[in-house]
């Protein structure tokens, strides 16, 4: 197999997942739709199921890594590796209040990619930024980093993660 | 980037894609024990799910074949191609009555590969079943072939899928 034959095969997979991504994403807004349940309840569902995704991810992914001494090493290894590992790209910026807030931002969300860059369907797109919030939460807590993570569409396929960490008081 | 690290990266990604399928089979599973409702249930909603995912596959996949020119051509193609496409190997034996019965035979299904080769976690696999088995359904409704179809873990990781086409009477 040539090399531009295997890349072609890792984007013909990635393909493959994202496919299901959106398809487990649909599915699951029917389910809600049918049962009357809330957005709210829907969303909580698949962030969960991400973060289950995300613990796996990073486990599978980071066997072979550094030890990460700080905070700030553990969102950077985030931005860089985990993120390449996942969508073939790392996180554009990254930026801290240095107590505790961190905004991921990606100028090019891979799962976004298709969709106009128009206000029009941001509202829509919201429910597939479930799975992407839970697996970030996922991956930090399995490197012993507790946080709260929400996204913000800025305009398809740009997006903004606000990772903020649970400071034991 | 060398022939071995993207043949890695396929791989990887191939993982990706293999973790997100058990999770979201595993979802449908802890939101249908939740909700009472029946097992058959929850396998016919994986299915469906399965199913529109197969017709973006295969359309996907096939826009470069050739024509394909009767049903047993089209059970090759997705014996071959379609399933290599999916898993990274063929099926190893495709077999039928000519009366419109296919047992199509993976001995070593790439989703159950993880699984001991005992009987005691059959049944417990059988969900995990219900995505392939509509994925086969939606790419044979989408080149024209109307059938049912149904698995059998014979002996894990070995599956065999039997598909019934839909003779109009």
């Amino acid at each position: 197999m040539s090399q531009s034959q295997s890349l072609f095969v890792s984007d013909e997979i990635w393909t493959m997942f994202e496919f299901l991504h959106m398809e487990t994403v649909q599915s699951f807004l029917n389910e809600h739709k049918q049962r009357g349940s809330s957005m709210d309840h829907c969303y909580a569902k698949l962030e969960y199921m991400g973060f289950r995704f995300g613990q796996k991810l990073i486990e599978k992914f980071s066997k072979e890594r550094e030890r990460l001494k700080d905070e700030l090493e553990m969102m950077k290894y985030i931005c860089k590796e985990f993120w390449f590992n996942i969508y073939r790209k790392n996180i554009d910026n990254l930026r801290t209040n240095h107590q505790g807030v961190y905004v991921l931002t990606d100028n090019q969300f891979r799962f976004l990619r298709s969709i106009s860059s128009t206000d029009q369907f941001t509202a829509e797109c919201h429910p597939f930024l479930a799975i992407p919030c839970g697996v970030l939460r996922g991956a930090l807590a399995n490197i012993g980093v507790s946080a709260s993570v929400s996204s913000e569409i800025v305009k398809p396929p740009q997006v903004k993660f606000t990772v903020t960490i649970d400071r034991k008081t």
